[in-house]
């Protein structure tokens, strides 16, 4: 039987342990490949841990590959993945490295708060219905049922009157840009904004489209900067200027609308990303709804507001775009699965994305001020000026440091902590766009925010120890 | 209330021509923009029709966008699409077509096949589990429990060992075709069968990726070919030549590991679609187990074999593409939803989806057979050579008839009948793929399959009886 002592490990969880124990047997050859592990009930009592964490273990190795599994029959340890045997590192380390313990990235917290139990009855209702749409070949732009669910959505809460004849549905926000990237062709120029999503960039390099990134002001996205560049499509979020968080003044979307106006082969991607968190009272209504030249795409997802392993985006294509669409690449097939489509156009049909997108925007609304709180409350207020943007899900803090921005990304993550600063949005950092922190609240429980806020303060110790001195001398 | 005579229809269901006469009333203004539609009951009492009916109207002008629905209050005129209030018909005609009685061309029959029943059950497992991978972000390459259970599948069945690291999960067969051209970058061409599938040369088109069609002799893909033309990637499917149906000759599978081995940059994507109604007693191994170049790509997909309506594919990259696109593609998201990975990695642990397989290939083995006796046994013998391929689930009619292929697809059609010929498979149509019928089993119930044959053999008429007098006259 295999034996390990589970105690003499340092840190982390007991399966992970085991696994790396196991993992290093069959690498080094002491296991060797075709042979039985115990089971796993058996190597628990042995080893007097839980089967669970040895089912853990297991779980892991198998999925890596080292070992697989036999229906009704066990656990085996599987062929080396290169020439006599032999194991090669491939990505079994990268899956070793721990996880920060605080990622103000990610939007980890939004999770929790993902109403799984309403998703779950009317998965079970559309189960039970036997759909004909659910065996059927999906139509290329998605199933009509949900088209017409995400219209009425648009018609409602965004002031949007869209056939669902020019709605597209796709398997991510990701998916649908690339199709757009075709429909322009190899010869479009894209403008995107700086700062702004940076994989917006990766995206049209990997399709071979060429991109410029045009600066932002404070009323949105350049027009001079435009009309400078040589693009005929630009990608703006006229609602939430990523990740400065305001939303674009009115003049600005006047000459934005003028701007694509002026030529027929223009055309304006609108991002809607994040508009669901507006906090501003009167929000503006989309640039879409005051389009008459038929040239606004309209873009928006449900991974945000639902779940991210939920992978379904939309877009509203103008009617000359849908045509060519349906022309040169309704030979694609849709990319979502029907079953998901059904489940989600009754989740809208039947109020419950309503009810949780207006309880997650109260969440995100408190989560916000509490960690206004946090920082005002914190030594971190001696040196940083926080913005609170109307849109999105952080907050922005400007602080007097000596650190460079990468600097305080590597004194942070020695902290166990993965930090975004406004320079990683940003084509061209300035002055104005660094050392400037993206504290992202929907990553962070309120429980744990105290901590990351502590710790934070950590990072910029020694301005904040400089600052006081000099207060104190003055 | 609105009042049409139902009885006034020519053909179709009652339900469609209640549609058309409210839309009809839509587009010229009789039911104005805001006018509330009378409840589904209502309208039904009043024209003496089933609820059902008017519910199925209602929901097609909703999918179109004539109607919108408010939850809780009812159906309203939605706004016209252009200005002034006027309709435009888009897509509302092309939705009206009608499709074919009989569509010898998908594959319709296989969903009635699909084991809804256990399908729900491992989903509700799923969700009664709720896993932490619900709800967390997935990793670019699908999850690690999906790629571990496609892993097992492929080692137990294909003869395929393969590390989940190297497995990569995407909606769809054309998602995934479409990040291999992105790897292999601007200047790859890619060679592809003629026949073949007509899909990867749009797909290439619209990725800007150039290609060539290689001739399929009775061995396989041209190796000649192949080597008078430029290309360093080769789409195969070497288990079945598609739409010809054979497998690949062991001399020319050995050729085409020659070829690939002989340059670095080169690769071969074998497409291992239908593998598994393969009715050969001893079908070959994957090209897969047989590279040791590092150089062949192994490509599947799960949307044939259950439904089509299920959107999962993947493909096992050799090493050192793997390593490459690690580095340059794994910024797009996992286009497949966690909960049809959880739910598909149970089905196959499960040994569902092995009996599934087993069954539908019973099933297509009797369609065949019953296929091949109904063409036997009808006039169509006359002018026909019935060719059985060992793979895949149909059959190829060779036909003495002075009609072309052309005349062919419109005469079936006009007899309410969808059809393939192989020449619609070709790049360039020879006489040896000219006058061939591509007869889909799997796209028809044995109930409507008699009736099928007599409208084919309806088509035929006329070579029929020219043939039948010739023999006469001998």
């Amino acid at each position: 039987m295999l034996t390990y002592d589970l105690d003499a490990r340092e840190s982390g969880p007991k399966y992970r342990y085991l696994y790396r124990c196991i993992r290093h047997d069959i690498r080094t050859g002491t296991l060797a490949e075709g042979a039985r592990l115990p089971s796993k009930r058996a190597l628990a009592s042995h080893l007097a841990v839980s089967v669970s964490t040895v089912e853990q273990a297991y779980d892991l190795l198998v999925s890596e590959g080292y070992v697989f599994a036999k229906p009704h029959s066990g656990f085996f340890v599987a062929a080396g993945r290169v020439e006599g045997g032999a194991w090669r590192d491939d990505d079994a380390d990268a899956a070793d490295e721990p996880a920060p313990a605080i990622d103000l990235k990610a939007n980890r917290e939004s999770m929790g708060l993902f109403p799984a139990e309403s998703w779950s009855r009317v998965m079970r209702g559309v189960l039970a219905d036997r759909d004909d749409d659910l065996l059927d070949t999906i139509p290329f732009n998605g199933l009509a049922k949900l088209r017409a669910s995400i219209a009425g959505y648009l018609r409602e809460f965004r002031g949007i009157s869209a056939s669902p004849a020019r709605i597209v549905v796709g398997a991510g926000t990701e998916y649908l840009y690339g199709k757009l990237l075709q429909l322009f062709g190899p010869t479009a120029v894209i403008a995107m904004a700086d700062p702004g999503y940076k994989k917006l960039a990766l995206i049209s390099r990997g399709a071979g489209t060429l991109w410029e990134h045009i600066p932002v002001d404070e009323e949105g996205i350049s027009i001079d900067g435009l009309r400078r560049g040589r693009a005929d499509v630009v990608h703006v979020s006229p609602a939430n200027v990523f990740p400065l968080g305001f939303s674009t003044s009115a003049a600005r979307r006047a000459a934005l609308l003028d701007w694509v106006r002026e030529r027929p082969q223009r055309y304006l991607i609108e991002d809607d990303y994040d508009s669901e968190f507006d906090f501003d009272s009167r929000p503006q209504p989309p640039l879409f709804t005051q389009d008459d030249s038929d040239s606004v795409i309209y873009l928006n997802t449900f991974s945000k507001t639902l779940v991210p392993s939920i992978r379904i985006s939309y877009m509203v294509l103008p009617e000359r775009l849908m045509s060519v669409y349906r022309d040169q690449l309704s030979f694609y097939s849709c990319t979502v699965s029907s079953f998901e489509q059904l489940t989600l156009a009754r989740f809208i049909d039947e109020g419950y994305y309503e009810r949780h997108v207006n309880r997650l925007r109260r969440h995100y609304r408190e989560a916000r001020e509490r960690m206004l709180e946090l920082v005002e409350a914190s030594p971190l207020s001696v040196i940083a000026t926080v913005r609170r943007p109307s849109v999105g899900t952080h907050l922005l803090l400007s602080v007097d440091t000596r650190l460079s921005d990468g600097e305080v990304r590597r004194a942070a993550a020695e902290r166990g902590m993965s930090l975004a600063m406004l320079s990683d949005y940003c084509e061209e950092p300035t002055v104005r766009t660094s050392q400037t922190v993206v504290l992202n609240y929907a990553s962070i429980s309120s429980e744990r925010a105290p901590g990351a806020i502590d710790l934070l303060a950590d990072v910029f110790r020694d301005d904040i120890a400089r600052v006081r001195r000099r207060e104190a001398r003055n």
